[in-house]
């Protein structure tokens, strides 16, 4: 009742999502199996997309054709732009999602999608032969055959959950693991572990004092994910967050659930995401700290239901309730369901090709939380890859590598391969060499000439990267050549406390000053703005940003180039990173650990980032 | 972390979510507790309300102040109304729905229902004390207490799933059933059996080839459910159905799968739904039969998936999808996932009061699919009236029961109580004696008033009613009194086929005649229309239809005194059912198996409904 298919798709989370698109769009007869029809794209914890490093990689993923981003700026229900204040290699976008609606999204592009086949059913076996995958056993016993399959398992495989001192087995909370899977390929000769994860607990709306908590607007411009001209809600129609706080009143109720904890009791083996830690890892780790900052998030529309960002947790549901009634604006706060944690296995990534195929198995390809990342952007933007390279697979065409200077996606890639990692990996802009390239702004450039070049992008992507690129040199060129007129601009200049002109100067060097805006000028200067013409304002910023960021990224380029070059630089056996405390709290215990003998092995370290590679260089002397 | 509760509510699914209104718009405490709070509302099978009966009874849900005759036209995709060429008394109203959008807005409307909460978790055990209940154990070991407990727990209790020679637990597919409450209400005393139901495949709707199928439209006029003014679509934005016919090569392939059927292999034991039944079934039942009509539905506005109404089945799968594919217009067809049978507990209902309540357990409530019925609406109108009656024993106040000639709810519920259920009980028009009065134009006329007395039907709810009586009653003696001159007449007359008036006469009277239309006499006669005056279309209609069913209702009322007069005639032993084909397929059935002795016995037999016994009277001379 199948035809063979060229890519078989398994589990419909983010990952899965983007493999089967990308695959369909590259023009592979696509299968997508997955255990709920009804849970398609499901957001299984915080309904929230991007944010700091994440939103690169979802500007990244859309510049390259996936659907995250579209879908992101459909259903958001808030937008913010983080990092503002600083340079715009930081500026990270991101949204506040409808959770109904950015399923519903997801599953009608899918459908959309003419390639995309669906099938409700758990995959249970593998059909393996000659070290090549052939296709997948269904738990109804369907056999289907394709030239390549994806797995995109998530948290399901073996999955347990766990409250206070109960647990029961499940993939999320409401929904049955998956078995079978990880016994046949550790039966293959893969190395499979166990991670954790947890989730807060939903609570009624109707049942908080908003009066006693802070709030948090969205912007007052949206700029969204997509480099498409997706419709998106106004600004005025936004929803608000909320900040509150805990104390050490909460703090104490908490620890009085410490002994019935799972982590504590040592029942959960699997490691945390460090950089997303429950509330009682966070009392405990930083025990000075009197207060924590929990962020308030609406779950849609429509809904009541709240998100408790920052309180995640597997404590017993009573001390899990009787700590959060304690915290500004829940005194009488109503649970729909407490907080939880789920353990599931995860293949350590060492075990994959930069192609995202398995190095045991031919045309198996592993994308998402199973290969040991956190995070919705995280594992879309691997299933985006795997679904290319699992398409490119099929019909015998050259992999499809990022590098780490193309794109967050490529250092993602790089450090789960070289490095592995053994908590679960998510992403900063700490752990990319080249973040001043990686911006949120030029995905588009960096990418979708790439991704045109091999079937992906579409040809309206492209022609709009063409405009911005001509645009942008045309205004570069435009800036280097123009010549002001010391009358024209000292107004101005003095405004923003910069030295008036004595002479005519060129353009370019006025906006390499500081404060110099170029929008600005061009208002000032009529016959400026005349000479650049009618232009996008993407255009704009992306020029202003290119002309101010040349130099740097120029430095960004030196400095990784030297870093290479002290491959072999001796770090002293009696090296004191404890007193280095500008590293990562994280690079520091895994230094403290191995102890590495030269540089070059300290930046292989799973952990350690290019950012504090760098401090080490500098503190050492080069 | 609970306070004690007026109702609890087990389950959200119609009857549930029904439940757990009417009790908090009364004023109750309410607790909603399901398993996946996902799936509130969910319909499981068809993406429809209403239809022949069970359109009556959504009609009076609403004008009880149920919420699921808005659900329904809020997430309509398409409207018609059944039986319009027939009296207005077999009029039946029904929407094609968004699943998503359907259950979508239930929760929205719960949401907004300020005395609901809700908790998601499985309730696995009652809390019973001297015979009385006081609450629930939920799986993750919460004691939650109420005064009253309302059990709604549908498919889902010992849930088990059929495809072919396979078969698994589960309530729903995807969904994991329920254990422990059956057991311990075994324990208890009560009586539990097995039935069983089916759906059929869903399908890729970009898979099929609609120029071989005939189209169905919407109406062109949109009447709805509610008899609140609420926003519905436009008539020329309803989506199509389609239907298409199996074959004789159909019933041939799906024959090849029949020694794998879990229904004739003895391995399901539960009886299925009569009125529903298989395709299975229905080639074995009607085996003269060379075809049977499908309907193909689409699911949403969005979504390519696609229902095959009438092609229920628990066959392999491979034998569906072969079967299928000779289908016209499903010859390419793609497969989302097969259809399925489950077979689950249910408690026969003689075990319960009129309210709903059990005899066994004071204050524990059940209702829909677990007292053996089938069908969405017979499960709401249950839930809303279990709601009422847990908030009236919570607040120690008189129970409320409809009788048979006030509702068709008072009909499903007699029959039920009265006389059990051993296959899935719907409701049919032949089921109620007092058709012509329980329409589905007037069921805000019946039952609103009951309703707002107390506490439940809102003030405008009332306030429409009123209004419309008003109205109606003026209309009627407008009618009675206003004189229609011959002239004014007669052209319409004879263009109606109806002979002149040769004197002045009474509008009424004119009504009276065939083929005579209000509306239109309206048209035609300026000054009758003057005098009727400014009122309510509904009004208008309401009028004529009492104006001319007055005489039916006075019959049918005779009738029915009739029936209850003839109770001790006697049935001759010798007597031949086989030879009365009026008799419906089922009474004949059941009234050969018992044989009663006289008509009283014959008419408390389930499955002989009113029309049956009125058949019998009427042949044996009465
Ligand atoms: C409780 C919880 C808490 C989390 N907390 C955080 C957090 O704090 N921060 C953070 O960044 N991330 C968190 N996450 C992780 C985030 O949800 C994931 O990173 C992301 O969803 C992973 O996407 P994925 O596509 O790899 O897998 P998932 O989104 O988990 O999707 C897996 C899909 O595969 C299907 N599937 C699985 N096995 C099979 C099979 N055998 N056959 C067919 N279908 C199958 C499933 O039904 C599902 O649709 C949390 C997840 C959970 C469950
Ligand atoms: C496969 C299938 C085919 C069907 N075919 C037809 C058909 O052909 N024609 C027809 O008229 N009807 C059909 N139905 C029946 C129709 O779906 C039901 O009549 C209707 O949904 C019953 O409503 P309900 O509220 O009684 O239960 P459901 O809609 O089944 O809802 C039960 C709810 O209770 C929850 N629940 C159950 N147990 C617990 C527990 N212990 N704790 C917490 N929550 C719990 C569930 O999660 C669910 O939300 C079919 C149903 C199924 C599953």
């Amino acid at each position: 009742m199948f035809p063979e298919y060229d890519v078989i798709v398994v589990g419909a989370g983010h990952a899965g999502c983007e493999a089967a698109a990308a695959a369909a769009n590259m023009g592979s007869k696509v299968l997508l199996v997955t255990m709920n029809m009804q849970t398609i794209a499901q957001m299984s914890c915080n309904p929230a997309m991007g944010g700091i490093a994440k939103g690169q990689i979802v500007r990244e993923i859309d510049a390259l054709g996936g659907y995250s981003g579209i879908v992101s700026d459909k259903s958001m229900i808030q937008f913010r732009m983080l990092n503002k204040s600083k340079g715009p290699g930081m500026w990270s976008p991101r949204t506040q999602n409808d959770r109904m609606l950015f399923a519903a999204t997801w599953r009608e592009m899918l459908e959309a999608t003419s390639n995309v086949d669906f099938w409700q059913d758990m995959v249970k076996e593998l059909i393996v032969s000659r070290g090549t995958i052939q296709g997948v056993v269904t738990g109804m016993g369907q056999e289907i055959r394709a030239k390549s399959v994806v797995l995109t398992n998530g948290t399901f495989l073996n999955g347990v959950i766990h409250i206070g001192e109960k647990q029961f087995g499940g993939g999320r909370i409401g929904e049955k693991g998956a078995s079978g899977i990880t016994e046949q390929l550790v039966e293959l000769g893969f190395e499979s572990a166990r991670l954790k994860t947890g989730t807060p607990p939903r609570i009624d709306g109707r049942s908080l004092d908003y009066t006693k908590m802070e709030k948090q607007e969205g912007d007052e411009e949206i700029v969204g994910f997509s480099y498409l001209p997706v419709e998106r809600i106004k600004p005025q129609e936004q929803r608000a967050c909320w900040i509150t706080y805990t104390s050490q009143e909460v703090h104490d109720i908490l620890k009085t659930g410490f002994e019935q904890s799972p982590m504590y009791q040592g029942r959960i083996k699997g490691s945390g995401p460090r950089y997303c830690p429950s509330i009682e890892d966070k009392i405990n780790r930083f025990a000075d700290r009197d207060r924590h900052q929990l962020f308030v998030e609406p779950e849609g529309w429509n809904t009541v239901e709240i998100y408790v960002n920052g309180f995640s947790t597997s404590l017993p549901e009573d001390v899990q309730y009787k700590a959060l009634k304690m915290v500004p604006g829940f005194e009488n706060c109503r649970f729909f369901r407490p907080g939880y944690a789920i353990e599931y296995d995860y293949f350590p990534p060492t075990q994959l090709k930069f192609t995202l195929e398995t190095k045991e198995i031919r045309n198996l390809f592993f994308a998402g939380q199973i290969n040991g990342t956190t995070g919705y952007e995280e594992a879309a933007c691997q299933g985006l890859m795997a679904g290319i390279n699992a398409h490119r697979n099929a019909h015998e065409q050259e992999p499809f590598v990022l590098q780490r200077s193309d794109a967050y996606i490529g250092v993602l890639i790089d450090d789960l391969i070289n490095k592995g990692t053994d908590e679960p990996y998510r992403m900063f802009t700490s752990r990319a060499e080249f973040r001043t390239l990686l911006r949120q702004d030029n995905a588009d450039m960096r990418l979708t000439p790439m991704s045109y070049e091999m079937g992906l992008a579409s040809e309206e992507r492209m022609e709009l990267v063409r405009k911005k690129m001509d645009e942008v040199e045309q205004i570069k060129k435009t800036l280097a050549d123009f010549s002001v007129e010391p009358a024209a601009a000292n107004e101005y200049l003095s405004s923003k406390d910069s030295s008036p002109l004595v002479e005519r100067s060129r353009a370019l060097k006025l906006l390499l000053r500081p404060n110099i805006d170029l929008k600005e000028l061009c208002a000032e200067i009529p016959e400026l703005k005349a000479a650049i013409g009618d232009v996008h304002i993407h255009s704009l910023e992306q020029a202003e940003i290119q002309a101010k960021y040349d130099v740097y990224i120029e430095k960004e380029r030196e400095l990784v180039k030297k870093m290479a070059s002290l491959e072999d630089l001796m770090i002293p056996d009696s090296f004191n990173y404890d007193k280095l405390t500008a590293l990562s709290m994280e690079a520091r215990q895994k230094l403290n650990k191995i102890r590495p003998n030269t540089l070059g092995q300290a930046s292989r370290i799973s952990g350690v980032n290019p950012s504090d590679v760098q401090i080490l260089m500098v503190y050492m002397g080069r």
